[in-house]
């Protein structure tokens, strides 16, 4: 048994952890371990949005440009497609991708051909919506938690060494527990979500400011390989409990301090589904997802499922990554989308002055 | 808004409170104030105990007798009566006294009347069962909550004044941060319940040593002063996920870390039952009952109807009492009970030496 916080990552308390040294977790679970030099990573949403189906091709062809560019020097080090259709009613096609070094990422995102494709007025005219979500956390604001060993997805592909079985999972607060900054930092939000750019309403381009603690989940299945026991309790008895709790934050995750939960499907290129799917969910800080996730009923069903399954999962992939970042690593841009994407429905608009 | 912990027992943290100070709850929710210069509370069950319906009138005689030494000197300053079935089908009858002064309560236990009636060889013969388990918290070592202000049961007779509404509350850890202790001290269980005299399996006289921090929760309901609404709400929502969670503690607590778990009625002294009820149940630690607390299907049932029903709360009255003790401040002590009562069905029987 070992701590989820990495050697090199503990450091003189000044918060204690929730539970004391005898805690023993209930079965065991593993988190992803990076290189030592693994200081901060990038965490990048570029979403392709259109509210008819018959955009549908012109979509996955705007996705394939995105994905193109990740080919040219400092691109991502992984990344994944998916869609989903909001609350709204639109189509989204997103791909997630992870960066190992943020300076990298900066030097790709003002390449000619990443800047220029997105400061481009054609963009304001094809009749699809663009956005772009990215948070760069750095190794102590974030953590993970796998229930199997290898090929983890997300972020643990920037960290890929799996842990031996940890201390700090099987309790409520555990996630705050497994982040290194933890030892020291209560994580507390500060600022407001403020349209600094544009105006949600008008649609055209739009600019977030975010704030310190944003905290964001991405909480995964992948069934790619289950059986069809395993496919069926994925099915039969996690989807529905898990699909009542994401549709509930989606449409009313404001009121619980949740800025935007998009529960999305996996995808290859040409928009073909894949077994698998993850939600990310934005929220204004982690102290307001434990509360609503540790009371709120439609997930209390998900975690006692979970719970009553785990031990006996086999191919079968549950695992979530948790992470908080600094305002000034936060980037929230969005091209033509409507006005409850993302982080639009929550942000404040400024009175003209 | 107040800290749970009176200003008198605040002191220089090592151990953090789960959460921030810029949490909020969300709901009131209010503790017991004592006096500055009460240190210490006795709060002792005894029993009676009998297996067939025709003892019950004298079971009834033998309770009230405990109670009449109540009236002697030094005799506790509150006490309240209850009966159950055990899962043994035998019947039980307590009277749970609080005494403000340990000194008095050890001189009340000392004298004549009670020590001679309990060494009695006529306890042995009569047919009937008795036991008494007592703790003795810190005021350190204890805490409140009650969603109401006004007359508080149980250690809250000792406790009389309603704070304001304080912060400690609405999330998984918190009866572990309004205790005071809990500024420094991890309340680890140390040792294991030995049976020290006696043979469980005999009969007889048994007594039980405990060990530091066994938890002791009291956890009621009173809807004596309910209107029909509100007795309907605990009859038909309340009391069916409460039943179906204390049934499980009581019958599988042992793997849980529960050594004892009674849902007892409250009676009058000839027997008939009150609109009042509340669970009495002895664990290991306060950390395994928080564990199961906040992850068993039954008792997250329990604490969603709670979150869903009490903000609307007229007349029935729900709160709970949870403490902590040292081993040499417990007492678990038995004549003829048969042998899962209470302390004996996990204590440790030595090998004869």
């Amino acid at each position: 048994m070992e701590s989820a916080i990495d050697t090199h990552l503990k450091c003189p308390r000044t918060l204690s952890r929730r539970v004391a040294d005898d805690y023993a977790p209930p079965f065991p679970m593993f988190v992803g371990r990076g290189p030592k030099d693994l200081q901060q990573v990038v965490m990048a949403s570029f979403g392709v949005q259109y509210a008819d189906e018959d955009r549908r091709p012109q979509a996955l062809a705007a996705l394939r440009h995105i994905v193109g560019t990740f080919e040219l020097a400092d691109g991502p080090a992984h990344h994944d497609l998916t869609h989903h259709v909001d609350n709204q009613g639109h189509h989204n096609l997103m791909v997630l991708a992870y960066w190992a070094d943020p300076a990298a990422y900066c030097r790709w995102l003002r390449s000619d051909e990443v800047a220029g494709w997105w400061a481009s007025d054609e963009r304001l005219t094809e009749g699809l919506g663009y956005f772009r979500e990215i948070v760069a956390p750095r190794v102590e604001q974030l953590e993970t938690l796998y229930a199997f060993t290898e090929d983890f997805p997300g972020v643990g592909t920037l960290m890929p060494q799996a842990s031996g079985e940890i201390e700090e999972h099987g309790y409520w607060g555990s996630a705050r527990d497994r982040m290194p900054i933890s030892q020291t930092d209560w994580m507390e939000a500060s600022g407001e979500l403020t349209v600094v750019e544009g105006d949600p309403a008008q649609g055209g381009r739009v600019v977030v400011r975010g704030h310190d603690n944003i905290c964001l989940i991405r909480s995964g299945q992948d069934w790619r390989a289950a059986g069809p026991d395993e496919r069926d309790l994925y099915v039969d008895e996690i989807l529905p409990t898990l699909q009542d709790g994401m549709d509930f934050l989606r449409d009313n995750g404001q009121d619980h301090g949740c800025y935007s939960n998009r529960f999305v499907r996996s995808i290859d290129l040409d928009g073909n589904e894949l077994d698998e799917s993850y939600n990310l969910g934005h929220w204004r800080s982690l102290d307001l997802l434990e509360r609503w996730a540790e009371s709120h009923p439609t997930h209390l069903r998900i975690f006692v499922t979970f719970f009553r399954v785990v031990t006996g999962l086999e191919k079968l992939r549950l695992y979530h990554e948790v992470s908080v970042s600094d305002g000034r690593d936060q980037t929230f841009e969005y091209i033509n989308c409507h006005p409850a994407t993302g982080m639009l429905r929550d942000a404040r608009v400024p009175v003209a002055g």
